[in-house]
């Protein structure tokens, strides 16, 4: 793959574009939002699910695959896209962001990242050798680089060593990189510090990777830093190679950065709330457990052409989460990942057709997020549902 | 539907009996295994996956209807069928096996079942007329007199003064009934006692109910009970009238009832099984979390083809349990469905081409069950996460 051109730009609209990313398992058209499989398994979805529900790429999660089965067991199956019965492109990110975790975090060393198993406690090491290795083992088609990923907080000293260290780790993982059926991607670190963004892609940009990634966001800071820095960095990245946003985003989040020129996007976010209950609709999220859908015989949203909207009333759902039943997770999970894949399509229509900025005003105008401190009360919830798992 | 024939005999093979049940909502093969939606879901599916499946008919639950989301709100959002979005037949139990179990039951009384919520502790009475009543609204296709079930280990008096007693209200149900689109059913009870077998059967058929299930068995009997019980019971009941075993069963049960003349069953048993990584196939039961599929990269049952087979390899259904990925429970519940749904098929073949006798040798000479004390655990184990369920 290393040899043609992987990004074709067919259009953009000021700066939002519309691409087309070419990987061994095929095309896909960006900006592309990539549902989260953990584990292997995007939660409460099969692959067919995905396909059914508009998805083109999905990620996975070499720190998770790594710890089990194992990069080994997942060869010796064929490869995470046959071990998923998942035909399409596959993005696996390094381990480096898990590995991070302070309640997995044994030890940074210029060596590596040595961490401690959330299923066993025992203690592993991830270098930038290794984990290339992993994901050439596990097999899929973009694969990224080991980073240090630092939290909103870090002092600018901190946050430096962080992106210095990740600039030396790139050129081992391309060192190690050996795979032509693979892309390899740099991650772009520094917080929230434009010099220190630019110092980062500074370094680099002369790897000549074929795609970059901006880390160290969404993990902690607020939406305009998000925003300023996002925007900030994609405008430090070549023209004509991929920008990916990792770890975003809300349908807002996805908006306002596809307005600034990224063309890629994971976030567990979608499938994390649908199974707490929370559908979006066009006018922000809905709660199914709300009793004002108790006798809603219609879908969550009108109009909506998911497989879950097609053939269940919200009353039937909100019966569901009630309930507590299984398929409740399931059928949210459609639905939000339905919703998001559908804006994405959406966007890209948009920049086509040169109406990108009239569909932000329109998107927002119509789509409420939830409160400031709705959100940090849910991800404190889900930091604290993490930790107990992690215990248990 | 009272006044036409609603079940035909096609063919039988000593007492196996293949047949079809006519419906408000079409016509079903017999015999019959009906999956269980206790709260209007079969768990971890929905009913496009049922009817991929293979699924016929199916069963609610009206204790659980009743307390939620209640039988106004299905009536009123059109009947438990358009709620769930299932268009094939479905039977209703009356919830009088809910209300007596131990841990709900306040009091048993000549005017009915006062129980406790499992879901907030609150007091409710189901009389046979409002257990018909409740059914009416909820709208099955088939549905159940109020009965009073006695578990293994009550005395021949106590089983005989729950039999008289199901026999009164059995009365009482059928001056309450008016609805020509369903068809209720009588419960033929008595334990293990031919006697009180012979004496409840003696006072429903006159009472000449579309069809009898046997109730009373299922609930703590052992095997060689069970099925000398069924066999007796079964010979009292009228040739022309379906024949439905409650609570039955698992694989080997359902081949051996229908040996004795039985033509319905439902059972929580596939399902619950499978959420437990519990697999059929045609030599007894696979444990998915067993390390021995780690690496199988064929499907569970080899030439199974049902959409997990299908689809999915062991070794990923094994790293999905491992991993408590939710989409394991829901693709083990798709096999043991279809697979118990395909042994009815393969069964009711075997009867109309006169081979069941052969069938049923050769059934019983790859399937293997598990050991009675192994069946015996896991029970104990459902009931005490049944307790802790209730509890929390």
């Amino acid at each position: 793959m290393a040899e043609k051109n992987i990004f074709e730009l067919s259009a953009n609209d000021s700066n939002a574009r519309a691409g087309i990313l070419h990987t061994s398992h095929g095309s896909v058209p960006t900006p592309v939002f990539m549902p989260v499989a953990t584990q292997g398994s995007v939660k409460a979805l099969d692959s067919i699910d995905l396909k059914n529900s508009g998805a083109e790429m999905i990620l996975g999660n070499a720190y998770h695959l790594y710890l089990r089965p194992g990069p080994n067991v997942i060869k010796e199956l064929g490869g995470l896209h046959q071990f998923m019965s998942w035909s399409g492109p596959i993005l696996t990110d390094s381990g480096g962001f898990q590995g991070f975790s302070l309640e997995h975090l044994r030890k940074i060393t210029e060596d590596g990242i040595t961490f401690k198993s959330h299923i066993d406690g025992s203690i592993h090491t991830f270098t930038p050798e290794n984990a290339i290795l992993h994901q050439q083992d596990i097999g899929a088609d973009v694969i990224m680089q080991l980073d240090v990923c630092m939290p909103t907080g870090n002092s600018e000293e901190e946050i430096l060593a962080a992106l210095n260290m990740t600039t030396r780790w790139a050129v081992r993982c391309l060192e190690t990189f050996s795979n032509s059926n693979q892309l390899l991607f740099g991650i772009i670190q520094g917080g929230v510090f434009n010099k220190l963004r630019e110092k980062s892609a500074e370094a680099l940009l002369p790897l000549d990777f074929p795609g970059y990634a901006i880390g160290g966001l969404s993990v902690g800071e607020s939406k305009t830093e998000l925003y300023k820095t996002t925007k900030f960095t994609t405008q430090l990245l070549p023209e004509y190679k991929p920008r990916y946003l990792m770890g975003v985003g809300s349908p807002e989040d996805l908006v306002e950065a596809v307005a600034s020129g990224i063309d890629m996007f994971d976030c567990s976010l979608p499938t994390r709330i649908a199974r707490n209950g929370a559908l979006f609709t066009k006018t922000g999220r809905a709660n199914l457990h709300s009793s004002q859908f108790k006798h809603l015989d219609q879908p969550v949203e009108v109009n909506c052409n998911c497989f879950t909207c097609s053939t269940f009333s919200a009353a039937y759902l909100h019966h569901l989460f009630r309930a507590k039943e299984l398929s409740a997770y399931r059928l949210a999970t459609i639905h939000n990942v339905s919703f998001i894949l559908r804006l994405m399509r959406d966007i890209r229509e948009s920049i086509v057709a040169g109406r990108f900025d009239k569909f932000r005003t329109d998107f927002h105008d119509h789509f409420v997020p939830p409160d400031p401190s709705v959100r940090h009360e849910q991800r404190q919830k889900w930091l604290r549902a993490q930790e107990k798992s992690r215990r248990s």
